[in-house]
């Protein structure tokens, strides 16, 4: 096992009608005035925007706004969020809404302590030293983003996708209530689900031999969510389901199965996906289930290990080699994101045979990356045209 | 699920030579005395003590000591303790050594704030208010006390052993070099094994099933200790599954098992399990391979489930009714406490038949107690006749 670190500071309150458990610990923390940063007509019917509301009215905490928020969320609403604080009367971020709203407020919180641009703190991450507090209330769980420090936002003008990250930017407090979840639509369910999934699949597969009971407690998250989210696209309101969904969410990338490995996971299709959505607007969840397989197929004939080990561990695959057990695991998860109706090629999103190369360029750009194996910009096209 | 608030601010500092990364840390925070807490010659045989003090001495930093922590540790030694930093000089408590040490600190860190004698503080829980910061060095992994806000320490006087926690109480930093653990004798690798496979028993049986998610994890680390054992037995410098062991030791009783669990775990075989090593000095890990056996035999048949799906997880039991499964689930965890030489029955340790009628007084003290079943004063009775 590698040496590590293991530091998380985010305070949950997780359950149902804990949003207004904040309003005491805002007062304490002497909050007189937030910025609600939150999407669209999702926050409403969720019932989320009012209790926010009308908890920060009851305690007498000011409020301004920014919303329409977009999943695969843009710079230039973070520079409308950091205008607003710098206007003055804002001592906190208070975001409500899953990754993107999360995401945006924690570039927010940082780039309200920068004086220049705050792109610029995604060009050069060092300049990140100091952020305002973040307090914020989950509505869909994806992204762990409100237990982790990392933000990614697009900036479409410059073609690029970036993900931050930085002891500054945990959440203080996140108020995850499931209850807010039953609304979602049916798609935001399985493609939030993937990417809990993605996360945890970026780890165990990475290769790292070290570290086999983290990686025991990735198949078990793994198994949870497999038989959580067809049991929500038949029962979409039960809360105890979404509880579980919304903590396996949480724990899948707030660093917890980082520990003890040599990097802090794969994330080659994470980057790939990430073209995807900036090139395409696909879902992120949806980028991920095209995307994951087709990297696992390259690659399993040379690091059968790891899928292996998946297999037996996630779908009771114990017969024949590694790589026949590898190839049966990779088939066994397309088969799951195909049952879930997730897509599995570029095809079904549209994508049109002679944009592949594009998607290679914008996800190399000219580097190697990856882990378990280093991905050339010919490995990166080969990827995509298996994902054709 | 149930509502929760999770929340556990220690930093870990995981892997090999890694207590020289204190001493930063130590000045950072403008740390000019520590108290030394440790216990006997296993400190200097892991090397852990000459690599602390010279720690201490680079770094600048004064310290003064206390040792000769035992297991099961003392009120005269916190008492001890308390004096010391009473005397002036000191800034923070930094325990070298396993739970009691750690145990021990924190009591120290709680009374060297508080004005009164530090019993008080276990006698009424809401006199603690404030302790001094904790770094520690982890050398013996068991009870979690390097990652959780919990202290157990005996009164010989009063014939009590009692635990404490606050929020005050969880270590800053915590160092897990597992590489000291190398050189523990092989009982107290055996015996703190059973006290981390008990720290999740006691969640995962219950009786809550609204956290089957977390269940889950459970079963995966006891899984973990239940491979890592007999390994180690057999290959006690094994760098790796000292790792793995350590890290399951940190996450068994961290809080994390706890998360939407009605109560926060059971507890009652602890309980019992206290007043076998205090009335007759037996280690913790001991007390415990022979209670919860006993315990379990006693309640199965009107609690079948929680023990059946342990026997389906953990030992892959699938044949049967619910009741068959729990007793073969049971025997096969009676089997394995056997395998690695932990005591089954209260007779291996000399304990007499007329001793039982006083272990059971001295658990009840005239209440009833415990989760999955409520158990009075003549339940714990027959459990102990069971454990003899």
């Amino acid at each position: 096992m590698q040496n590590f670190t293991w530091h998380n500071p985010t305070e949950l309150i997780f359950g149902k009608d804990t949003v207004k458990d904040l309003a005491p610990r805002l007062k304490a923390d002497n909050i007189h005035g937030v910025l609600l940063v939150f999407g669209g007509k999702g926050t409403f019917k969720s019932g989320a925007y009012s209790q926010v509301t009308d908890m920060l009215n009851k305690a007498g905490i000011n409020f301004s706004e920014v919303n329409d928020i977009k999943s695969n969320p843009r710079i230039d609403k973070v520079r409308e969020g950091v205008s607003r604080v710098k206007a003055g009367g804002i001592d906190a971020i208070l975001p409500v809404g899953g990754g993107s709203v999360f995401d945006s407020a924690k570039a927010i919180a940082a780039g309200s302590c920068y004086e220049g641009d705050v792109w610029d703190l995604f060009e050069d991450k060092s300049k990140i030293s100091k952020a305002l507090p973040i307090y914020g209330v989950l509505t869909a769980s994806a992204s762990s983003s409100e237990v982790n420090n990392i933000a990614v936002v697009s900036n479409p003008e410059k073609g690029l996708k970036i993900s931050i990250n930085s002891p500054v930017l945990y959440p203080k407090i996140s108020v995850i209530d499931p209850s807010f979840q039953v609304t979602l639509p049916e798609k935001q369910t399985v493609y939030g689900g993937v990417d809990i999934i993605a996360h945890i699949l970026e780890r165990v597969l990475d290769g790292d031999e070290g570290s086999e009971l983290v990686d025991e407690l990735g198949y078990s998250l793994i198994r949870t969510m497999m038989r959580v989210i067809p049991d929500l696209i038949e029962d979409p309101k039960n809360y105890d389901l979404r509880c579980e969904y919304a903590l396996a969410g949480a724990m899948a990338h707030c660093g917890f199965l980082s520990m003890g490995r040599t990097a802090r996971g794969d994330f080659s299709s994470h980057r790939m996906g990430h073209s995807i959505s900036l090139l395409f607007g696909a879902a992120h969840g949806a980028s991920l289930s095209i995307i994951m397989p087709a990297w696992a197929r390259y690659l399993y004939e040379d690091n059968p290990v790891p899928f292996a080990r998946l297999g037996e561990a996630v779908f009771d695959i114990y017969d024949g080699s590694d790589e026949d057990k590898a190839l049966d695991a990779i088939e066994a998860l397309e088969d799951f994101f195909k049952d879930i109706n997730a897509p599995t090629t570029l095809r079904e999103l549209g994508i049109k045979e002679e944009d592949v190369q594009k998607l290679a360029d914008n996800a190399s750009r000219g580097e190697s990356f990856g882990v378990l194996s280093k991905l050339e910009p010919e490995d990166v096209l080969e990827i995509f045209k298996l994902a054709y």
